[in-house]
């Protein structure tokens, strides 16, 4: 089996490298916008070879889009237009727009919507490392939608990337993963412009940033131009998480600038409850 | 050199454990208002012996304190009383409240001040663990007032810690980690309720939960107990960042509401510029 990977970053190359690793496939087509990103897949040995979109459509079995969520709601339709008998994978961030966009196309049953809960702050293919997806979740989204033999042969790919799976309906996923997900990241953003900005006027802050801070801000790393597609795509959901967060800081802030420890006390031990769900 | 630990919990037990480890102290006395934290302190062989406040003071030559900040405020003089030869080290976590409480006691230069930025999100003598301290930055606040040999003993043992070291006046700590630890757990959370609070009418929300979520809503499993003083001590400065904080989350708030996506992808960039600060 051939496969393409469309978008040889951190998911892309990640995906490869493990395949790879595994000798689960014959053959590791790379298709990028990006030369530079496509050389240095080929130096790290993520793919066997480089070629265009087209090409890579035409010699693969399977075709994993790794790129940004706007890119693939660009080329998707595209997409579905070339294929035969190949199985597309989407493996965007974000599933209703993308999904509602090839609903009634022709070879919709070709094509699945796929998106694994799993990724680092770091972005390219350098950023690409074996068993990112060991025990992580791969979220399955409306295959009802899609061909049997087309998520038989997703599934087993999954199976070699050690994942778990689920599955859900888009809008559903969409929903769960602005609160899981896409909020962690605005917070994140936000954590690291105030402490920027205070910067600005004292330079010896950082001496004192702990491994707290370093956890609460690391996503601030993230890519601007991988994510700002995924919040354009996930606005509603995102903005509804949003106002929530904010009423929330708001009540602890009340609680704080009222001198009110008793409900601010209670806030925090309620916040504990997380504990349910994080080991 | 026998030294006592008051409150042997993450940081008290940490401070112990590592000591031992190292042979670098003759006796370590464990004093905690839990009996059940003693015992474990016992059992896991964190302290040598336990006993009571007062005669842990009259055997010791350095006595730590690590209990949360408001039993600080509220024991250190009767302790800077009792004293005749031996250093106290105040662990706590803010400063300025603490340090103006004794800044005319007699025994003041006996104190040395000194905040170890480090920690994790558990408490208590379970949580403690050896290396906790390598590598972190111990801040020595207003030593100044601090006797010169009192300080070395401290820093002698800081050097056993395997810790860096800055230094600080109080009101410059505490508005340094009011933005640097503070705010963190307030962002933590509050993420945490907003995600409960959603929880309540969707149980499979957290299937999704992947490494991102993890990472920055980690420090809401932080105890009350512990934070609540830390933020009625250092109250006027968290009020001053979660105000920036929220500032700069309605900012993307807004961006999103309008659609603006090029500040939108602006702000993201502007935040990745905590790469300059965190490796």
């Amino acid at each position: 089996m051939n496969i393409a990977i469309v978008g040889v970053g951190l998911i892309g190359g990640s995906v490869a490298i493990t395949l790879k690793e595994k000798k689960a496939v014959s053959k590791i087509i790379g298709v990028d916008k990006s030369d530079t990103n496509l050389k240095k897949a080929l130096q790290l040995g993520l793919i066997d070879e480089e070629t265009t979109l087209e090409e890579a459509i035409n010699r693969s079995d399977v075709i994993f889009l790794t790129i940004p969520v706007d890119a693939i709601l660009q080329l998707l339709p595209s997409i579905l237009d070339r294929i035969t008998h190949q199985v597309v994978v989407d493996m965007g961030s974000t599933k209703e727009g993308i999904l509602q966009a090839v609903a009634n196309h022709p070879n919709r049953g070709r094509l699945v919507a796929a998106h694994p809960m799993a990724g680092t702050e770091y972005s390219g293919p350098e950023a690409a490392i074996p068993e990112l997806f060991k025990g992580k979740m791969m979220v399955y989204v409306d295959v009802m939608h899609s061909d049997e033999d087309a998520f038989d042969t997703v599934d087993a790919i999954t199976e070699q990337l050690e994942m778990r799976t689920a599955f859900m309906e888009a809008h559903e996923h969409d929903v769960h993963t602005a609160y899981v997900s896409h909020i962690s990241h605005i917070t994140s953003f936000a954590l690291a412009l105030t402490v920027l900005e205070k910067e600005k006027s004292q330079g010896r802050i950082f001496e004192l940033a702990g491994s707290g801070f370093e956890s609460t801000v690391r996503l601030a790393k993230s890519s601007p131009d991988m994510w700002t597609p995924i919040f354009k795509q996930n606005r509603d959901n995102v903005l509804e998480v949003l106002q929530e967060h904010i009423k929330q800081l708001q009540n602890i802030q009340q609680a704080l600038s009222e001198e009110d420890y008793e409900a601010f006390h209670k806030l925090i031990k309620k916040s504990n409850k997380i504990r349910r769900i994080l080991k």
